[in-house]
């Protein structure tokens, strides 16, 4: 047992926070200037210094760090765990400039793992190179989609095409322009076993039926910087038969495949997130007078301050165990993990914004500070990819199993 | 010890529940779809359909329901309470129909109390029509201004007139160009007794000087259905000295005293925002079906359910038996329970808001459903009229007293 | 609506506070010094000083408070609950002194409501005089009794006689050898319909079969004080058919009836018991000096001292509430504010002895202060009488159909 | 970065889990009843079949193994932290058969550092031959000692000898007859800078002066298997001038070099702890039944064993990860991890203890599953060296400092 970094992980990590600072905070007031001019306010991938980031970024070697395998920089999960750390600190802008944004890191590994040669020609190349942008379609108004047997989009076979019909929304990046290809999942045969029936589907945007119809807000933010979160209608969609991601039926198993990894990016950049949150907690207690002594004085604030660092630190642990962990032994075998993560993850670090921004009182809720927006992105962790309280019940059944079979094997 | 309304109370409940389902719901979309048209998206008050519903309202007496006394209905605290209540369930639109939205209640107040015969008929009069709205400048970005003593704004005598200058935010209502009189508060005399330097004075929303100079966020939300949150500067504004709110060094104390009402109203909106966040979750939980069964059925959605209910029933009481105090023994005997339901209030119906939303799951984070912007105004009652810590302070300091003395009575 | 006592509480709660003052607290290290002197540490009804101070209790008309009607001192619920609340900062003797504790309270409502004449003469009357005591045999240990239908006691016919066969433990009181009657609640049909099952009937304590095992504790107390917490096993127990209350089959339906009553005076009394938990915590708080200044002036202290005012007050609002509600429609009707408060008080008394016991360190966990017993009596409440799970999930229920039923109507 | 234990520390497992299981476990209630049988009901440390666990724990090498260097195991933290895990699973017994448990280890600990040649040779050689026990006097009951400047006993010097006065209470231990040497905490001189006043002397329990009051409680439990918690008076108590410990001055460095590594223990113990309560809830879970369903399949209940799993893996790699960096950089440099778990455990522990005992029912509250004794004892990790509030403070300053320096090397 050994908790130190490795000597590549370290410098890469050097790498980055003095590209992040040195490049990218100067240029992100310029990155929301130029947005704001943009004709179209979703399609920030067109904005002029992300190109010359990204350019930086990638003669820096930090690119696609996210992706394990000869596609990407072939780091393992418990080496890109700090680095997504890095990234969550520094805002809404890091990780697309490395490009190693969600959805498009998810959408990535589904191709180059399932994908065929010539949908990763046709896709996953632009996609490693950011020349495109792509989005997940998975989520649905109507049910409660984290019951992949509720779904209720079609994918239905016709001749050499599929016939794709449904509502989604909440598909992240979607409003984006440039997210030129979308993987829905959808119902290929209703009837199969409840984990068969799903498959997915890779749907350019411009096919005709298409119907991008609206951004969904959170908490009053449109996202427009990450290109929104789309309600999307499927009508009467046509796409040709090769466009299935591995076979009918194996559209379940790919979406499992395809969290993992995703849910501990979002955790290790929640835990970055959470250290930029006590960063500024500890900057405004020793700034603010009330009552005659500054805000660090006060029992209060000490003891959130203190509870913070107590709980992102037992949390950034978890979640490198459970990096090593998908790299020893697999995602399957980390799958108690991932799950631990994913409900911890959200309820620590919305615990520590929480109290950011009432020490950084009226400023806390503005567009001053980036308190109120990633609190926000954080309280959508509890939801995305399934509610808290599908993995509390999944988790808990495999622990009483356990315990179970330790008490027979006495 | 009694626990009914009385007969008047009930009956005004009635009606105004009824002239809410008949008149201002079908109205809402209606109000929404005009302020989008309208040149200014700020000036909530100029939208047609407003001045219908308002007439309405007047005609079945449901008009400055809030404000004791001669100029209002006449009702007392405890007889206004389940009012508010009321309107606190049906959005964000209620209250300024029947006028008793803030701040322009506590303005109201204020006038009514402390104005000079002048300062009513200029002032008070249209607020009371709805003619025009109103502000109420306290707090400011570069200092902790929920300790009085903190304020830097200053109110300096230069003849006949009062020169202003200082720097406000989250001044709600004043981005609505309707806002005609801001009440600023300032030092006249940063060497008096800590509680003896401030004063208010009565600021015309077009005095050279005064600079509006954008709407603050809450969260996403720009609130501009209420007039929004203005940052404002004054910058040598001057305004006659008959414009003072009572005397020099007056304006600690008139800001407690306005501030005991507001309160009041604040909590018990807040409860009939809780009751409607409980309704929401009910429906929810019936409609939707999750793994074979509908949520309704599932132990933690009950939880929530029963605690919910739990919560918001001694919430309410506490908020009841503090309207009784106001009206039996003074806004100053009931100093003790109007801190304790403003620290109780937010936490409570917060906690019922996050369980709301994550029972709706992305919904409850959308604009399809009033949640997430409900949550985002609760949150704010945590950090408006001085955060939770220092009323949690004061409230210990006088229990610890008051715990004293009985131990030296035995 | 009004939240003053009446003339006759308020009398009475003068009289009660001052009997206590006067009479019971110098009786208290006499009553346990005698009962450390008898030969048997549970059969504290046989102390010298206890009679005493009954005498003087009753000569005061401090006696059956707790039973409306004829046979008790004719207040209403919510009279009486002010006066429980007073008993419940006395600690662990005021409440048998003046004849209100349980089980004998609710022993005493089931046979005055529910008793033959016979049973009343030979059972009530001694009670009312307190000169037996008496237990109610619920709980089992090897089922969650709290689902009635779990009961595996069986109470059988044979001619003019039942046979009782079971096991029971947690039998409050039933360690006093002076607890001469048990009420045991058992199956008569376990193939009735699952509330008809149950009857409840009376052994008395010398009925050859009934073998009280031992003291169960809780935490590390025995409670010998109350007569402790027997287990007993009824073996081929038999009584006269005539000692059946009510009919066979009536058993759930009884202690239904038992329960409303006997939660509010519990939460009365927790009430009471935080009260005196947070007098504790001022002084203390007062008293203590760390790191330069007193515990008193520690912002965590303060914190903790406000929410514990804010969450007691609105416990005893909801408890009154509830009070009133029995007297003005009944038991059933207050069905949901009986849970409510059955769920919130041990909640809230809990978390405030937490904290009390915290501020007094080693001391709080010791036998130098009533905190540490008193928070374990606290921590019962949320397994006696049910654990809070089923009220919570019961309470949710009644909800959901309420909310349904409003829906519907609208 | 590795999460694997070493092979070392793997077989060390497999050895102590053997022993406990084979030897441990059947020889429990012989303990217990032996330790009832003896004339005193404190002096554990003469039940006979503690001597027979004992040679055998020391024939299979599990002795001392927390004691680094030549006196001890040789072991790290890191390779002893998983040793002390699964001590704490295995209830009150099992650190005590190894000679590992609390307070002679930190005794142990301080004499193999501090003490001189003739210190170590009359009393650490008995001690780790657990020839005899040993005591640690430092809370007193008349103060906050948290705050080591309260310290009210007095260590003056008297020719030759030291006279020490002072009275101390929860000196764990000590009631045991067997505890022949106590470490006592006072002051040498008052008017010393304030981390300098006190020092650290050798009393053996015979000596003159010496008066062991009486066991204090925690919660009712006596906990005479461990030698209880002795109040002790200290009256002109004379002892050689060469018992002190170190030099004059020196008490409270001493004191927080002992705390190190005993914080790690009680943590290490907590996390096995808490393993035993998920067992025990899990397997109730699926035991009981309650309207129709067991246990493990109601929402609430799985939620509760969820989080506990997801709670129990964090702090353990933090207890982990802390001991590593003690062997690293030093007991000074995992400063602030120290407090962090001692902040850590009681709270994630002590949760879930409270919801195995509430899963439990009456059952959980008895001294019939070792629930409510343990959650007892992880109740006084909140108070026992020094109170939570003491570190949260602490690491908060800490904290503020680092984050501080970061914001000026910007």
């Amino acid at each position: 047992m050994e908790f130190t970094y490795d000597a590549r992980t370290q410098e890469l990590c050097e790498n980055l926070t003095d590209f992040l600072r040195t490049h990218m905070e100067p240029a992100e007031p310029v990155f929301y200037e130029q947005l704001g001019q943009l004709p179209n306010r979703w399609a920030w991938s067109e904005v002029p210094v992300m190109a010359e980031l990204r350019a930086e970024a990638r003669r820096r070697g930090l690119w696609n760090l996210f992706l394990p395998g000869e596609h990407g920089a072939g780091l393992t999960n418990l080496q890109y765990a700090p680095l997504a750390e890095i990234t969550g600190r520094s805002g809404h802008l890091a990780p697309a400039i490395i490009n190693c944004g969600a959805p498009d890191t998810g959408n990535m590994e589904v191709l180059s793992m399932f994908g065929t040669d010539k949908q990763k020609k046709e896709w996953l190349e632009p996609l490693l190179n950011a020349e495109i942008r792509s989005a997940f379609a998975m989520t649905e108004p109507e049910v409660a989609s984290s019951d992949a047997t509720n779904i209720t989009t079609r994918i239905e076979r016709d001749g050499d095409e599929y016939v794709v019909n449904g509502r989604k929304w909440y598909i992240s990046g979607a409003m984006n322009p440039n997210a030129k290809i979308l993987i829905v999942m959808g119902k290929t045969d209703p009837t199969a076993e409840r984990h068969r029936q799903q498959s997915m589907i890779l749907v350019p945007r411009d096919t005709p039926g298409v119907d991008i119809k609206r951004g969904m807000q959170v908490f009053g933010y449109e996202d427009n910087d990450h290109g929104g979160h789309a309600e999307i209608v499927f009508d009467d969609v046509r796409v040709p038969a090769e466009n299935l991601i591995g076979d009918e039926g194996d559209g379940f198993a790919i979406s499992q495949a395809r969290l993992g990894p995703g849910r501990i990016h979002h955790c290790m950049r929640a835990v970055g997130s959470a250290e930029r949150a006590i960063a500024l907690m500890c900057e405004r207690a020793d700034q603010r007078v009330a009552f005659g002594k500054p805000l660090s004085e006060q029992g209060t604030v000490r003891e959130w301050i203190a509870q913070a660092r107590v709980k992102v630190e037992q949390l950034r642990l978890l979640t490198l165990k459970t990096a090593w962990l998908m790299d020893t032994v697999g995602n399957k075998g980390a799958h108690t993990e991932i799950q631990a993560i994913k409900i911890a993850a959200p309820q620590v670090v919305g615990w520590i914004y929480d109290k950011a921004i009432q020490l950084h009182g009226a400023g806390g809720l503005s567009q001053d500070f980036p308190l109120a927006q990633s609190a926000a992105l954080i309280r959508t962790l509890r939801i995305a990819d399934g509610p808290d309280e599908v993995h509390i019940n999944s988790l808990a059944k495999r622990e009483l199993r356990r315990q179970a079979a330790a008490r027979n094997a006495r």
